[in-house]
């Protein structure tokens, strides 16, 4: 070879050595399993909307795939399937899982807990992130705040309740952690299959059903047959969850790990957004298309009661787990200090602008 | 050259264009002028925040440059700054300038307006961002929510406000539209410099004094000298602004412009769940040090009056400016509609944990 012949060889090969080092032009794919289809409110475009802005942000170098419960038939199971390695991130709902693990509640919402911007402040700031490196750690997970569906109602009943004697009996279709509470002050809790509940209602066979919100219960129809509404208690900050695996997080570089969880950020926040925006609507359409649905609360009587079988509740979990123990008390510590700052703040507002 | 010499001298020149055209490492850089120095609490930080995830997530494509007032000198001009193209991005409030523009102080928060959550809402879903990009975009500006300081106290009083008597006289520090509406019910309105306001309540030089909330209020002082700490109604949502040079934002590449919107929400939604938490631990700090301070809201015919003469302020500003009054209908109609389920919301979820 001449001399000029080595050296456009040595710049052909500086130049494709460059190329590829210095850009890192791999394609990362990775597949996400959600707990809800496209068609949940609020919920169900979360993750293709998570998908677009990684592989926007990204230039195609990190690519999502998202099945949703039609494809792996495992909504309530999502958390398995990341830990089984099956799927690299899974979107849900944390306390689904509380039957394995007590603490998975925790990040999700508790009966008579947190705010959600309490809650955030308490995941940030107050040792919640830390309680969530070791709860969901040993599992090989990763956790990300979802975004928060806010408030959830305490139910719709066909009946007024106006004392702990109504209770009794009574058979209210609800789930989770309110349903164990409940059922400690002689309601009869049933689990009525999903698609049965709007004629259960109808029929009298179940008297009272706990959905979610108005974003949510609109297209349930129970407005049409149960006409009292009454606030919540027992999910007062619904927190969803994208549980990543260590593995796949620990094998992207630097760059794609801040995009991805960026994006979960934005996207969590669009959904506390939307949550909220949906449930003004929905309330509004509810309101005008039937009148007579009332917004109650229960009674001081019930609502104490409520709280102590709640409590009990909590405190038999904390005397079998220590670590149950300690991050119940580290909420309960921090709603303590935060909840003076509430009310004095939004609270107070409510009062000050509605004279 | 021979054949086999002009196809190496192609291939060469092919590989680096693909080089610069495909990967295209230019990098942007950007400078930034904040309204408020590093050492402000919630907000100093940042620009700083924004600056390490941009350039993180842009391995180093996108650099952010920040100026706090000590060094560009114009805080309260940071908008300006940007439309004279001395900046490309301004951080700031964007009810600093409702001096050139009433209507700049509909994306702040509005006296008796939306809370937060309602204004996010409002913003995304209400009109809000359309209205937005109406006002700032005849400025040649693009406007990002910067982030929500929550809900303002409605100041530091050293005498009780029990009727509409007792405002009559009042020396009373309060800028902005709060001061505007407070003047109207014979407020006498000050406009003690900063450093002077600790030292002019302590002598009684002004009666009252309103800052912000207690995170910020805290190293004031205020507490040492007046006792009476009022609830809010005039700043119940202070959202500040990301303000982009529209000409900068269209010169970059369509991922970093996702990148800094998608790393300005993460930061964002980090300064509310951070004025939350600095605010319930120095009114911890406060109300532990200082046991004689009292919360107190104003009375009804007090609240009825400011409600009043609010109104009365904004039907002035919207009588001259018919798109001041298409805003003004649009939040003031949102919040008809959403306040419904804040109050069966949250605020009935206080009342009944509170029981």
């Amino acid at each position: 070879m001449q001399r000029w012949q080595r050296l456009v060889a040595t710049v052909l090969a500086l130049t494709f050595a460059l190329t590829l080092s210095a850009n890192d032009n791999r394609v990362y794919r990775l597949k996400l399993a959600s707990s809800w289809g496209s068609t949940v409110p609020v919920l169900g475009d979360a993750p293709s909307e998570l998908k677009e802005l990684v592989e926007t942000m990204s230039k195609g170098r990190l690519q999502l795939r998202i099945d949703d419960p039609s494809k792996h038939k495992a909504g309530l199971a999502v958390m398995d399937l990341v830990k089984l390695g099956q799927y690299d991130i899974g979107y849900t709902a944390s306390y689904y899982y509380k039957g394995k693990d007590a603490k998975l509640s925790f990040f999700t919402t508790m009966p008579f807990g947190l705010l959600p911007q309490e809650q955030h402040a308490w995941f940030e700031f107050g040792g919640g992130k830390e309680f969530a490196e070791q709860v969901y750690g040993k599992e090989g997970l990763m956790h990300f705040q979802g975004g928060n569906t806010g408030m959830q109602m305490g139910g719709w009943f066909k009946r007024e309740i106006a004392s702990l004697d109504d209770l009794k009996g009574l058979k209210f279709r609800i789930p989770g952690m309110g349903g164990e509470v409940m059922s400690k002050l002689g309601v009869m809790v049933t689990s009525t299959p999903i698609g049965e509940l709007y004629l259960a209602l109808e029929m009298g066979t179940i008297d009272a059903v706990e959905w979610i919100s108005p974003a949510f219960d609109i297209n349930m129809g129970f407005q049409k047959v149960a006409k009292y509404y009454y606030t919540g208690w027992q999910e007062p900050a619904s927190e969803t969850q994208y549980l990543v695996s260590k593995k796949t997080y620990a094998s992207l570089p630097q760059d794609l790990q801040v995009i991805l969880e960026t994006a979960i950020n934005q996207v969590a926040s669009r959904v506390m957004t939307k949550a909220m925006h949906l449930n003004v609507t929905a309330w509004e359409k509810i309101k005008s298309e039937h009148p007579d649905v009332k917004v109650a609360s229960f009674p001081d009587d019930v609502l104490r009661a409520l709280d102590a079988a709640n409590m009990e509740i909590l405190n038999a979990e904390a005397a079998k787990d220590p670590l149950f123990k300690e991050i119940l008390e580290s909420q309960q510590a921090f709603l303590k200090r935060a909840r003076p700052w509430t009310m004095m703040g939004e609270y107070s507002y409510i009062n000050n602008t509605s004279k």
